[in-house]
């Protein structure tokens, strides 16, 4: 083996019972507070009649037909079938200002069935919303345009989350009323509502079979989140065909035992009042959340496509189109709006400023009068941390007491939860487990909503999908999730879209690897790390004391808030000894190599991409490219090691599942010891 | 950059739309047709009386409690609360046979809720079963012993599945359910019911909260899985507490909108007849699955800590011990089985044994009148593959038109079906892009169960852990699962479960990557090959042509029945030509090096598993080490590509999420080209 030049260092990533991690660069949009403004812009328009009412709606059907057969891909079908509760929501319920997409205090909207985008797209180019014109219709899936295939918030301002894997949507709007409901019990005083705002969402078929949507509308049910309007989308068609094939429960029924007031609109098509007369009894409603079983035919208007799959998820045709223009009597060219259409629609530019504008007269009483509230809200509207948040984190030296990080975790949490008003989160019923409770404030839950410690029930996947859209509602809202970190396989769905959509939720994972011990290998995650390393746009930090945790919540608080975080500093190698398993093994091992006359050096890898950023002259005082004799320790798969210990080194770690014993002994069973680091070593030099 | 002295070889991941993945190494045991024995052996015992019934429960109780004690570790206040019921179902109502764990028409139980396995292990050692001894009962959550802390098939027979991830163990239910109600269609005659048992599960709050109970719940009433009896322990504990804190749902409404009968028992402590009356009512039902909500006391008889989460997750503690043997009046030594209860079970050995031998007798008459059947349910008994199945799948030519590998996937997939009888399975909505669904079967539902394509609507989840279900009922049932690649991310926790329980299910999942173009980064899987390379037991296989398709179909299928597979044959590069995307990429770019002189070698990594358990000397003829100008090409993270491509190689890949566009402008963008692999080998070489 290759001899070195110079010390021969041992890499280990620091290592015990939690995992941080974060989605990397959020790339929110920070709320500012504008100057008021009259409403007097506003005019008062004559009631929609019938016929302009169809034509708005045919309006969207043909914006969602034309763009498809653009593209030639995508799903017309349910744009076609939701065109009436699209327009009904748009037009005259949802209070939105077009002009400031993240107005804080506008009605929420969320295409659960994100498939269907092109209904949202159309809705937001009709509003007067600047991120969809015209030709952002015509580049409907196309590279570089606003109008990807499924809703992106990080790309459309307008779409408030991701969404398209079936159930997250739902499960974001429950964020989103959740976070609604506990700035409302926070800041709203009997004199001025001052956060009051509604969440809409439309599922469809295949959101109502995912597992993730029963997780979240039982919670919701549960936290009587009454603010929430579910429209369910019945049109009893998905990929396969009929819903017979695989769907035949009632949906009423399971809505009513999950606590939801439940509406059925049997004519989702026509007719509009039975729609609006659904929602008006649903904002009736004020404990329960709502949901607005609304049939439909997919693909309505297509005369030999609607209601079959095959107008789902493709191009109508042009054949199929021709018919479709005629059989709905639309004499327009493709992605024309007629001009009564347009006018009409007009309003809501100068609308939303006046809504606006009288919130921020509102917000500037409010401020009058409740000057340390409104100061607290502007601070989670904009998302600017306080000046000096971070010196709340606890800071340790090596004569402090040995703990397990996720004890020194929970001292984190709850000295950020002094110092951020918009943190909050919670477990999937491991808070005891995980060290997650805010000690100074109670449960989040009906009856008391201003509190911050969120009980998700054992719900991982609903839980970071609800954690999304918290986090999305408002930039000063850094929600953050726990459970073992093995069951991140529940929640990785939810996961990757905190990722993608660069949500800044935390996830606080503890009892890693065999360490976890007799609860055996079901609980013992082993590939984790790796498949979380492997997936963009994750931070993961893997802090191993007092210090590092600190740390570590330093890097994810900053990042959750779109800040850049600081580079590495040489870490505090005297430190270690206060640290448990991985930590003493390794020491015990240098000790003996340096016993033996050997140089090591000793390398805690807390974080591979944060690493991977630092300049190369950092990279190269740390594991210097002349020393080939490296070994790597970790209790997990040693999948990915290469990068780090190179062709010439050695990476011991665990390359199979765990067992059901006492930690230490299976430590010691499965070479994960002292002496197999001292063996390797000294192979290698 | 170091020089070569041999050519340097391009090295790239066969690709395309399809990756199949198999758990390897099923160490599933086989099952054996046993001699025909007399009935005569079995004694009618008289009727318990209730105070035999109880000593004979808390026996149950205490061999829990002092296992737990013993290990310091474990879950004590499922098996105390539940020992009632568990005790009814295994000494009333089950049918097995202690001596012959496999035998293929008993009853099978599952404890959803895994944590309360002692209450299985207990019940078990009580039976007669030779795999739960009292050493064993002693040994529970130690190194090497048959009672690991969560239950494992793979370790104790007796244990049909893996549970402990909540939620997994009632979806596996179904799929054994599902897998009885199926054999049954086919196998069943007039005159002889040869298939013929029930499927029972225990599972609690924890389980009904999870997304996956409920995708796997609503299938089971779809398809009237009327001999599924399921027990909710309902206790109203979980880990953080009561479950008012987060799940106040009606459970009773939800299941009967999901189409199951409901019956409550509510005294499910000392309520013996009560449950009695409920199972045979849930009998007479047989058209639904039948949930009965058994309200238990968690923790029955701790005077101090039951119902409450303190029983729920440790040990009692010497003197709460000590209070609960006064408080049952149980003056036993720890692990002590008083005789009578000993004597009362012993009849267990006698009258499986008895019920084997009926059941293979009542088997021999039917293989006399229906010979073809016969031979076909023994083929799915043993597992035994049937004499040259491998020479059904189709190979292929040069000539051989070009094709997606997702429609070569359901030419094997066909032709495996004419073959292998225990081969069944679907997709979870997305048959017709899969391309799963087998031409020659109609759908497996309600009314006719004799099909084999299975219909999962939208529930990846519940799709993998049912498959695990039917993989577990039978050896020679293997199950094949399909959705597109990137909704692994809902089955995750699943597929671990196949892993780690060697279950050998087939998941085939299509649409890898930025290949599927305008759907855009929520549809586009970057990370997972990787996520999957990284976990234990799963071989990853990714067929680019009709030749690969096929072998990964062989190698899968051999691996699925324990089998063990052909090493890797060189690889007819002349064939390469026919596939798409990548390949073409790679084949030009090798056509441009070549052009100036370069010798180049490509190398189709089709399994890093399989080149993994290849000889040195066949790895080092596929990748001479002196070659180090290796460049490796994928549509997805570069991550783990070090190991491929060592230190001074170049691993060309995608570190980024997606983007909705057409495809080859994404490839074109992300710099997937022939262009960079040209650039890449030169800057090597």
């Amino acid at each position: 083996m290759g001899g070195t030049l110079v010390p021969p260092p041992l890499i280990y990533p620091t290592y015990n019972y939690i995992k941080i991690f974060t989605p990397t660069t959020s790339r929110r949009r920070l709320y500012s507070l504008r100057p008021v403004r009259s409403s007097a812009a506003v005019e008062t328009l004559p009631k929609t009649d019938t016929a302009l009412l169809e034509k708005s709606i045919n309006t969207i059907r043909f914006l969602a037909i034309d763009a498809v057969e653009k593209a030639n891909s995508g799903h017309p079908g349910l744009p076609m079938g939701c065109a009436p509760m699209g327009h009904i929501l748009y037009d005259e319920l949802m209070g939105y200002n077009p002009k400031n997409p993240y107005w804080f205090n506008r009605d929420r909207f969320v295409l659960s069935a994100g498939h269907g985008c092109m209904l949202q797209y159309a809705l937001l180019h009709l509003a007067g919303y600047d991120s969809i014109k015209e030709e952002d219709l015509k580049g409907f899936r196309q590279w570089g345009s606003k109008t990807p295939g499924h809703p992106e918030n990080f790309e459309t301002p307008g779409v408030e989350v991701t969404t398209g894997p079936l159930g997250q949507g739902i499960a974001n709007a429950v964020g989103l009323a959740l976070a609604e409901k506990h700035l409302a019990a926070r800041f709203n005083k009997p004199d001025s509502e001052i956060v009051d705002h509604y969440t809409y969402v439309i599922l469809g078929d295949g959101c109502q079979m995912e597992g993730i949507a029963n997780e979240v509308c039982s919670l919701a049910g549960h936290w009587g989140l009454g603010k929430l309007i579910a429209f369910y989308d019945d049109n009893h068609i998905s990929i396969d065909g009929d819903t017979e094939i695989a769907f035949t429960e009632s949906v009423d029924t399971r809505f009513e035992g999950l606590g939801w007031h439940v509406i059925w609109v049997k004519n989702g098509n026509t007719g509009y009042d039975e729609i609006r007369a659904a929602i008006k009894e649903a904002k009736t409603v004020k404990d329960k959340p709502t949901l607005i079983k609304v049939t439909t035919t997919i693909g309505y208007g297509s005369p030999n496509k609607a209601n079959s799959y095959s107008v789902h998820g493709s191009a109508l045709g042009a054949k199929e189109v021709d018919a479709t223009r005629n059989n709905l009597g639309w004499p327009y060219e493709p992605f024309h709006v007629p001009e009564d259409v347009k006018k009409h629609w007009s309003r809501h530019v100068p609308e939303g400023a006046a809504l606006e504008a009288e919130w921020n007269a509102k917000f500037a009483e409010y401020e009058k009068k409740y000057k340390e509230e409104a100061s607290e809200l502007k601070s989670i509207m904009s998302g600017e941390l306080p000046a000096g948040w971070e010196k709340a984190l606890p800071t340790y030296t090596p004569e402090s007491p040995a703990d397990a990080t996720r004890n020194l975790s929970q001292q984190c949490l709850n000295a950020l939860a002094k110092v951020l008003p918009g943190f909050l989160g919670g477990s999937a019923d491991l808070a005891s487990s995980n060290m997650t409770l805010l000690k100074m404030f109670g449960d989040f839950q009906k009856n008391t909503p201003e509190e911050r410690n969120l009980r998700f029930g054992v719900r991982e996947h609903g839980m970071g999908a609800i954690c999304n859209g918290i986090a999305h509602h408002t930039p000063g809202l850094i929600p953050y999730c726990a459970t073992f970190f093995v069951f991140t396989d529940y929640m990785r769905a939810a996961i990757r879209i905190s990722a993608l959509s660069e949500a800044g939720v935390i996830y606080v994972m503890t009892h890693d690897s065999i360490g976890l011990g007799e609860d055996g290998p079901t609980h013992q995650p082993i590939e984790h790390l790796a498949s979380f390393r492997a997936m963009p746009n994750i931070l993961m930090l893997r802090p191993a004391d007092g210090n590092e945790t600190a740390g570590a919540y330093k890097v994810a608080i900053l990042n959750s808030s779109g800040k850049s975080y600081p580079n590495f500093q040489e870490l505090p190698l005297k430190e270690w000894k206060r640290v448990v398993t991985l930590y003493q093994i390794i020491l015990r091992a240098a000790d003996e190599l340096r016993k033996e006359g050997k140089a090591v050096r000793l390398v805690s890898f807390i974080s591979w991409e944060l690493f991977d950023e630092q300049s190369n002259a950092y990279k190269e005082s740390v594991l210097p490219e002349a020393v080939t004799a490296r070994v790597s320790i970790e209790a997990g798969t040693t999948f990915g090691w290469e990068k780090i210990v190179g062709t010439k080194g050695k990476a011991i770690g665990i390359d199979r599942f765990g067992a059901s014993a006492p930690a230490g002994k299976i430590y010691k069973e499965f070479g994960i010891t002292a002496e197999a680091v001292v063996a390797a070593a000294k192979a290698l030099c």
